[in-house]
């Protein structure tokens, strides 16, 4: 029978500090930065971000996950402070954080962000949002406290390093905790002394198993991430005590959560560059690993418009290893279909709308001329590409070779372009579910969402 | 830049079960025992438990940390479903779970199961109870529920080992979110399918640093171990998926959180022995590894009857480590004063009540004749002594030598000594807070508890 020393040991373990101060560092700044710090592209991707966030979110709302969560939230009653993204009901402001957050992640079609290794949006813009609603804060407070909450998050991404995910940890979930936290204490208020403790409260409390990815809990976890930190900030506002440094401190996250840290590329650029402008954004319904292949397709489509029947053979190489992430060779399902590099070269090729869920469906899948020019392609992959790139040559059957090149691991050069390539999956996600004048309005919104006096102004327009 | 290849994979790993099905072994235990097949003593050791922690819940209900949680619950509204432990307002049972979860472990007086290598009660007694209100069960339901979560919790501490404690992990916290997710299980009738994806769901939100202890956030984990778990169960009953092997499979809860299974101690005498029985409780507001100590010197006293002025030295031997965790030489404060071996064999040899919380205050621990007294200790350490026991040697200035040993790791023989033993300490938390005539009727509602048709009976009478 195990009797373990410390079994009552209330007092902390002495600190150890690996890495001096960097929740602290990474709390002054984010409570120190305003508005006027932020870039103008920091500003414009920012709303990139809301907007894609608002329109998977309302893709979302009919999946099961999240009519469970929302019957959940009506069993346990609540004020009526922020709306369900959608729907119009209004719940409380951690209810709000809950089921926006887990609906926005339903379909695996929101952001990612590469020093995260997760979704940056999905843990913040539901906290944000919801506080902003429920206290009339400004656009800018609310791009403001987005910014930051997904620059804390990323450079703690950065700084916990590779070997937490490959541990087994969903980082959307788990640092996705922190995001929320310094997001909440933003909307808040919070000074840079309270939100070092949202931080510790937040680490605490942060969770999420990777082996829990295919089921609903998937989802889930950026909705308790997004609930946890804004419970973390309430609770520091209200003078709730913990360990002002909880990332770097002895048996804190890093110690207990990765092998090695990082300081300098968590404090990368602070000040200057702002990991909210390297969201990247997914325009097909798929794994993102598969992007860059449907790109390169795309690209070769827009110049020389090859006909299926013309087609000979698709070679596409990609990063060793992405086969074990995406490489199922002839998949039986839809949701299968999202992870087959065959697949989406095959309705990329075909001119389907690889931005359409229904484009993934079980039926889809089996249609024969899919099936007969996904068996025209094969997949390798080399040790030098880039990690989200691809390579895709396609020889016709006349004996012409088309070459591509692409990589959807780069952020967006022309942020006009990425706005106009957002504006239209918002369009395919929201237009169905609210109807085209509510969508446009939406659109308007967000584009002008620094000049908002109130949002809850945004959020009547989704009722 | 970190570029990870599985960023976008949605799909479960594969599955690698380094421990088969011991998930759903547990699973089906817990939902397949009833009441009639818990012993006779598991059923009088779970009454223990429960009274025990209604008092300690009602001694931490007016602690800072638990009135933030009540004010933070008025400001988040809902419905009005169980009662503040103590207080008599209603809540919802999530928050009845938060807030009675953390007011029980506030004062840090709670028992203790080394199986678990923490507090069994604190995450299962407020689901079970709050459940128990709400829908009106039984005693012998409530009973059930908790004694098949704690056994869950107490099996999965077993099973998961020292390590995932000694890396930095709060096992009530982690580990007690199992427990409480077992718990609600039965008390909603999940079946064992059922239960076990509620474990899944449990297993990813399950958190808690050790680096938080000496701040609000350690008995915020019971908290969050409660409402945690109980909102698996509920999602559970809603249908919600997750995956139903999360102890044991790759990326699952014991590869993330822990170097070394252990499936025989996890399943060791299951149907047999009931964990529940060995609980250990707390009859001292100290360290709990400060026990044997005190008990030792209260020993020597009820035979020799010492006065402090005859007393040379007092020699006290703990196991090697120990001094790491109660070995403070001279505490400035009373929570020091709580991990203070010297200290506590102070008050012990002076008669102060060490059950009383004042005992340990900022004043007496400067106080100058216990001064005197603690600076006749010793504290030494060897590595034969069991890990929970002490060896005390007075001597007298009339050169005489008392010796005692006790070891405070040893579950009770007498289960009838133990509770009249809960009685006195309930009447000293509770009596101040309720007076004589509630704390009476609580105390022999809970004695007859298994015949008790409808638990809000109890619930009554605290309010």
């Amino acid at each position: 029978m195990h009797q373990p020393l410390e079994i009552e040991m209330s007092q902390a373990p002495e600190s150890r500090d690996v890495d001096p101060e960097i929740t602290k560092t990474l709390a002054e700044y984010s409570t120190g930065i305003s508005f006027d710090d932020l870039s103008a592209e920091a500003v414009e991707a920012s709303k990139h971000c809301l907007l894609d966030w608002i329109g998977v979110t309302i893709a979302g709302l009919e999946e099961p996950l999240t009519q469970m969560l929302i019957e959940q939230a009506e069993a346990d009653g609540g004020q009526k402070q922020a709306s369900i993204v959608g729907d119009g009901r209004r719940v409380s402001t951690s209810q709000a954080a809950l089921i926006n957050g887990s609906a926005s992640h339903a379909l695996d079609y929101d952001d990612v962000q590469t020093r995260l290794q997760g979704h940056p949006t999905v843990p913040v813009a539901p906290v944000v949002l919801a506080l902003g609603e429920k206290d009339g804060a400004s656009g800018k407070d609310v791009i403001t406290a987005f910014a930051a909450g997904v620059d804390a998050e990323c450079r703690i991404g950065a700084y916990i390093g590779m070997s937490h995910y490959l541990k087994g940890w969903h980082s959307t979930a788990t640092i996705g905790t922190f995001g929320a936290a310094v997001g909440a204490s933003r909307m808040l208020g919070l000074d840079s002394e309270k939100c070092a403790l949202a931080m510790g409260i937040a680490g605490t409390q942060a969770a999420g198993l990777k082996s829990m990815f295919g089921t609903m809990c998937k989802p889930l976890h950026a909705g308790k991430a997004a609930q946890n930190g804004l419970f973390a900030a309430n609770m520091a506002a209200r003078g709730f005590t913990s360990r002002p440094d909880v990332l770097e401190r002895h048996q804190g996250f890093a110690h207990t959560q990765t092998e090695a840290t990082d300081i300098p590329a968590g404090l990368l650029g602070l000040h200057e560059r702002f990991e909210v402008r390297d969201a990247l954004f997914k325009y097909h319904a798929a794994c993102y690993m598969t992007h860059s292949t449907i790109e390169a397709i795309h690209n070769i489509q827009r110049k020389a418009n090859l006909v299926p029947d013309n087609i000979d053979k698709v070679e596409v190489t990609v990063v060793t290893g992405a086969v074990d992430v995406c490489g199922i060779p002839t998949p039986s399902s839809g949701l299968e279909g999202k992870f087959s590099l065959r697949y989406c070269a095959a309705i990329a090729i075909n001119g389907d709308d690889t931005a359409r869920l229904d484009t993934y469906s079980d039926e889809m899948v089996k249609e024969p001329h899919l099936v007969d020019l996904l068996n025209k392609v094969t997949v390798a992959e080399k040790d030098s590409l880039e990690r989200m790139a691809a390579e895709v040559t396609i020889h016709t059957k006349d004996g012409v070779v088309h070459y591509e090149h692409y990589d959807a691991g780069i952020p967006a050069a022309d942020l006009d372009a990425q706005w106009d390539k957002l504006v239209n999956k918002f369009r395919a996600c929201v237009d169905p579910v609210l109807g085209n004048e509510k969508t446009e309005k939406i659109i308007d919104k967000v584009k002008h969402l620094d000049k908002v006096d109130d949002i809850s102004e945004l959020a009547a327009l989704w009722a």
